[in-house]
């Protein structure tokens, strides 16, 4: 071990991406590995979607200003929506957790019960896990199984020119949120007494602490009988997001700053912190919204759908990832989502 | 939240009980949820297996003393033991992992090319995770999923009166290799100049710095036709698991202390560290072994079965759980395993 490369200087995804460079499949029931939101397992007659996430205490959440019920039921939900981003429904999750004695056990309780609440509410079994000490801080492993007709699955990848770009919700909001909590916070610091006043912001801080997943939209598809193109879902920001398909599906893209979808609340909130509703929108990150791409025949089918905008359309390669601004400017899209990895 | 139950007063086994009372099952195909090694999901034909396990820096291992591509390769094994505990085929892990900015994209690799040696060893795929940063120390969460015929999984809750209780391989080597290593960590600490002396303890470290799976008696089973009445893998110690069978079926045993097979080695260690070579085997835990009931009409099939020991029977649950010494003492079986929650 002569030469040290930072972590930092590779990236969350770069670091993914150099850690599985050799990862191999072995399995004829391997269907898909790395590289989308989940897994794709062959279960003979359905097929089986496996995903999982850690959140780290002081990296993706701060105990300071995150009800121990919101974050067992955001844990849940953040791995949901990577299920239901391949078109998929959950069925099972597992939850391993490691904490300090710093928790008592109704503090656990808590968690759990935001945890069953989001599995009952989402029709998921918890099937398993593990409960560890840590040295310090609380540590979450999600892992969430699901179900999909045979080959029924949305990659990354599917996209392609002429397909409508289409997102669900609104965007934006939980970054705003996050930044009106830390706010706050540093406020409560300097000075205890000083109560945060959230009054006109419940929507973004919602958003925030406990998001949900794209449920209605997946069963929309299957009453529709419509199967999107590509799929993914909105944890980084869209224009990340955007990236992702981009890059997988070998295209361009064009969005339209008009078209992209953002609360009222989101735009106070932006106009009071002085930054643009679009920047938020673009790279806010932890929306848990559903992007993906239809073929133009499906137009007729979507136009009356209440779920979901779109944002746009995409392109040959050449014509690169730009965002048409209210003003008529071409912006390149940059990927300027989390990188937990970098920030420390 | 007026009152505050300290988390080591439940203990590890007790904490999960607590946190998982109200869990529900909701999906038909969800065929054993939390409660033993794995969960089954039915996949429509086969079945499919599950299990989650997370490993702490400083909690689970010392980095001072295990290398990094050992803790890869360890994290999937012990994984793996659990898929193979069910009586099933492991075939897909997730691997998530928490660092802290200690770690350099070199050690990660180390730590990869272990995974990724256990993975291909016993022919599984590596499907998804996820990496972040942690504000301290090294966290891991491996979650594999395996693959059984219909109804052909096992549980801890099938063994029945004078069923035989069978052993693979040799126990209590992990514990000493533990003990040694602290040792020789201490006596590093105090006097880096002084270099450990590993000699005639190859066997003992490697069991516990790279333990393996008893992929092999899964294989015999399925050779053999023979189904285990019920079956655990040992993390905690024998006396441990062994209580785990006897409380889910609800019967007692009889274990003999000169049946009970543990390795030279480990008994020349034991006699350094001045404690009896049974205790470790009893008590020690991480030997990741197999530990299974058979009906007595097997007998017959098992008794030139080079990969395990017959060490007692299932009796009445009145006649208690019992060691026959060497002596021809009854002791009481007690749990005196690992408890990660209690020793923090």
């Amino acid at each position: 071990m002569s030469e040290r490369t930072e972590i930092a200087s590779l990236g969350e995804f770069g670091l993914i991406e150099h850690l599985t460079r050799e990862n191999e499949t072995r399995n004829v029931n391997t269907i898909l590995s790395i590289g989308d939101d989940a897994a794709v397992i062959d279960t003979f007659g359905k097929q089986m979607v496996v995903t999982t996430d850690m959140l780290v205490e002081g990296v993706h959440f701060d105990l300071m200003y995150t009800p121990l019920k919101h974050l067992g039921y955001k844990a849940v939900i953040v791995n949901l929506s990577d299920i239901y981003a391949m078109n998929a429904e959950p069925t099972q999750i597992t939850l391993s957790i490691a904490v300090s004695n710093r928790f008592s056990v109704e503090a656990l309780d808590e968690f759990y019960d935001g945890v069953n609440l989001a599995c009952e509410r989402y029709g998921v079994d918890l099937v398993g896990g593990d409960t560890t000490s840590s040295q310090k801080g609380f540590v979450i492993s999600v892992t969430a199984i699901g179900e999909v007709e045979e080959n029924k699955f949305v990659t990354r990848s599917g996209a392609k020119e002429n397909d409508l770009i289409c997102v669900t919700g609104d965007l934006g909001a939980s970054y705003l949120g996050l930044l009106l909590m830390e706010r706050e916070k540093q406020i409560y610091v300097e000075n205890p007494n000083i109560q945060p006043n959230f009054e006109n912001h419940t929507y973004i801080i919602e958003r925030l602490l406990k998001p949900e997943a794209r449920r209605k939209m997946i069963a929309w598809f299957k009453e529709n009988n419509l199967t999107p193109t590509s799929m993914i879902d909105i944890s980084d920001g869209l224009s990340s997001e955007l990236l992702h398909i981009c890059k997988q599906s070998e295209v361009g893209c064009t969005i339209y700053e008009e078209k992209l979808p953002v609360h009222e609340q989101t735009k106070e909130g932006a106009a009071k912190f002085g930054i643009a509703a679009t920047t938020c929108a673009l790279n806010g990150g932890e929306d848990y919204e559903l992007l993906f791409t239809i073929s133009p025949d499906d137009f007729e089918k979507v136009k009356e759908c209440e779920l979901l905008n779109i944002i746009g359309h995409i392109t040959k390669p050449e014509d690169g990832k730009v965002l048409i601004t209210n003003g008529n400017n071409r912006i390149e899209l940059s990927a300027q989502g989390w990188n937990h990895l970098k920030n420390k």
